[in-house]
């Protein structure tokens, strides 16, 4: 794993949280994305070569959704920047982590990500992520 | 703030988790440290610009203690490197943040440390920290 990629935080609000974000980290949201398949919207901030991501629910049945109903608002996920997604999903499992999809997914920020269930990092809810590139 | 300086992670056992954490995130734990002000033992992760850091309750009165009784094992705080920790500080307070310390104590990891109160946070707890330099 590379360096954190960024930290995904559970927001109620993007529309309160992106103010204060910008107060707390001294910089402008940069980009904000919905993405349609996860039912979130996102926002960006860079902080150095790490970044932060709130996540709002579009859809009371989503994971955030469901997530900030069980445990608030609060840090959602780590993600991992890595080279080979399928090389690192393949070390994982033979070690003997669990991963959330077995094939990697199209997430928000132009990447193919994969999750790894939390129940085997101690609650951690770990996403490993790769840069799509357009050759 | 320049970058995330690390993740600090909550776990029952370091003897437990260091393992685990090694083979998850592909690197060796390359310094366990004990806190005695915090009451915490802690284990440092490189990855990348950042570190993972897991930390274990040394007493059951401790922060991690009680954090780890209320909602189990996961992400406790976020750390961001600051150049200048007092300005930082008086900027959070200018723009009407709270923070847990008026003034910057010492960390782990030859750190001074100042915690910001998540309640204004989206209960994100956010540390700020800053190298301290033996001139």
């Amino acid at each position: 794993m590379n360096k954190i990629e960024h930290i995904g935080i559970a927001v109620n609000s993007l529309n309160k949280s992106v103010p204060l974000y910008e107060l707390l980290l001294n910089t402008s949201c940069y980009k904000t994305e919905m993405v349609a398949s996860e039912q979130v919207n996102t926002a960006f901030f860079k902080t150095g070569e790490n970044k932060v991501e709130l996540l709002e629910a579009t859809d009371e049945d989503s994971v955030i959704a469901r997530f900030l109903e069980k445990k608030g608002e609060g840090i959602h996920h780590i993600a991992f920047a890595v080279d080979d997604i399928l090389a690192e999903m393949e070390r994982l499992k033979a070690n003997g982590f669990v991963l959330l999809n077995e094939t990697p997914k199209k997430g928000a920020d132009n990447k193919m990500v994969c999750f790894v269930h939390p129940k085997q990092t101690n609650g951690v809810l770990i996403e490993l992520c790769q840069e799509i590139k357009w050759v």
